[in-house]
């Protein structure tokens, strides 16, 4: 594709990278990359910045939400000219991930054979999201990152980038993640998991088209997740233990009555069930257990120490989902480490998304160190 | 009831209390009290200590599992001839909270109507379980504690005895709470109530005598709730990322194949479906968030401000369900605070029943403190 062939900034693209195999030699067909871009690439197409969205996240990082997204850009104001990301200088290209829902091939999508592939869609590692990606850029044209960056899944994959494919990445800024899934994340993700594949209206994974949808175990699953995502600290400031108005969660009787943190919550599972397949969040989900830069490289230390790729690892000091301590040990082992910054906030793992200062100084510091 | 009739030690013992209303307004006829004790009731009848289990613990705080009992003490070692709860000194007596199926009235007790209590079981704020654990304590001729001792609920509870009855109340120790249910803990909670409530099995709180049991929505809810007591970086120790033996949760398709941890969670959740009553857990889950000891006296602060009871405050470092800093909360704003003391583990929560040579001291320096 020529690079004239771009969409227009801030509006969907996609690009077609064939047959996939998977890491573990799964193969899919006909995979469809969707992606969105801001700035131009230049002549040397060596300007661009991969951005990479969290599990529930799609390529739309910037601009309001409308027809096409339901949801706002994820790091709206990071993107633009004379932003973090300036777009006079880099061209900034935020791919969905594979197994997504929002334009790139996930079990939502057609499968050759007819019908979704609902059950049929393998599973996904942190590598093949980059295998996926990296296609889908070959395609486009473009053979060099600049930069990758990304938070919890996303710097899953942006760390699994700077392994993979040190030789193609500039430098990588990898926010609120891990080395590997720790236990307590598989324990907690796997239930998410088993909540929706309880859920009667599951079908086995093969409800698509068929009228139902796993809603409820999607919303125990969301609100679960949404509680390991902020931070105690700021949901106790937002509502403490108010009633939800209109309710009274303290009668005699237990009821459906509820606090104002319930009716929240409630709020986030219907939201995301509203705009996100539960097929794509069991495999994504699936994707954080499988998330583990030692497998194949001789653990999880040597694997850093022999990474080249400079990069920044930034966390959220509060954040229970990844704690602060996984990103201390990345910096420490990181083979090439441009260092180590902790974001200070009561918001939690969210906090890459909600404290938009410090990581706007952060990303700006990334860019800037070594030139 | 004369001291005579209390049952040997560490043996079932059980007081009738008779009608209870609660702080709500509900009443509940012809309450039972279950209870174990250690140690002899003094001729002054002043030398009670009064231990408070957590959620799904029970009256047998020492002593190996048996017939009457399917878990072993949950502070076995602490209690005995010599022992930090010294046996030669005090009568140390812990009661089965009100709602529980440990022997005392619960949601699967019978109802003076017949059939299970089941939906009819009111709902039961912490100050209700005070209100019936004190009512047994006079049956049985106790009108003074030597101390209140809880972790979690327990704590809890320890902290309302102190705050309702100060004149009865020679110290308190409280573990591993905080002064009200914080919106984090409510979420969560909440989330496991709904597990519970949402399994067909529930039959809306009447599955009691039909043969049916919410056993997947109490495995649920266990799951989740096992993950906020066990800290993150000794579940990683035991278990990483590693493959339950012979499974393998990593092959080219998602299947039933698990991570060891899951397999541990899976236990762990079978485990509490075959001890524990799902209408009681409900309940109780629901007693946690109603846990304020600012209701109705002022807030939170004014409410620990004026405490008179001489109290010591310790938790977990590593504990995200109720955060150090609840502890700290507590501490800083007692009326009469003994001091704080930080349980260091790796093990979360749960640190206030597994680090025991840590809560050791601090039960020797809690009962010394002003001596």
């Amino acid at each position: 594709m020529h690079p004239a062939q771009l969409p227009p900034e801030g509006r969907p693209g996609s690009v077609a990278v064939g047959d996939v195999v998977t890491e573990a030699g799964a193969v899919i067909a006909d995979v469809t990359v969707a992606f969105e871009r801001w700035g131009r690439l230049n002549a040397e197409r060596d300007n661009v910045i991969l951005l990479e969205h969290a599990l529930t996240g799609d390529a739309h990082a910037c601009g309001p939400a409308g027809e096409d997204h339901p949801t706002p850009g994820w790091w709206n104001g990071m993107i633009g000219s004379g932003r973090a990301l300036d777009t006079d200088r880099y061209c900034i290209i935020c791919t969905n991930v594979i197994g997504g829902c929002r334009g790139t091939t996930g079990p939502g999508s057609p499968h050759p054979d007819g019908g979704a592939w609902g059950s049929r869609f393998p599973a996904i590692s942190v590598r093949d999201t980059v295998t996926v990606e990296r296609a889908a850029l070959r395609a486009l044209g473009v053979t060099r990152l600049a930069a990758v960056i990304g938070g919890s899944l996303g710097g899953a994959r942006a760390l699994e980038w700077s392994l993979m494919h040190p030789e193609e990445v500039d430098r990588a800024l990898v926010l609120c993640v891990g080395a590997r899934a720790s236990a307590w994340q598989i324990g907690i993700q796997s239930a998410q998991i088993q909540f929706i594949e309880s859920d009667p209206d599951w079908l086995g994974g093969d409800y698509h088209g068929t009228g139902r949808t796993p809603d409820r175990g999607l919303g125990f699953a969301r609100r679960v997740a949404h509680l390991t995502y902020r931070g105690e600290l700021e949901l106790d400031d937002r509502f403490g233990a108010a009633a939800q108005p209109g309710e009274d969660p303290l009668g005699p009787m237990r009821t459906a009555d509820r606090f104002q943190v319930e009716s929240y919550l409630d709020h986030q599972a219907d939201k995301l069930a509203a705009r996100f397949d539960a097929g794509s969040y069991v495999t994504l989900t699936d994707t954080l257990n499988r998330h583990d830069i030692g497998r194949g490289r001789g653990g999880l230390n040597d694997a850093l120490a022999a990474s080249t790729v400079p990069t920044m690892v930034a966390g959220v000091d509060t954040d229970i989902l990844y704690p602060f301590h996984q990103q201390e040990h990345l910096a420490r082992n990181l083979g090439n480490c441009l260092g180590l910054r902790r974001i200070d906030s009561p918001t939690g793992h969210d906090g890459f998304l909600t404290e938009f200062d410090q990581v706007e100084d952060i990303v700006l510091e990334f860019l800037d160190a070594g030139r």
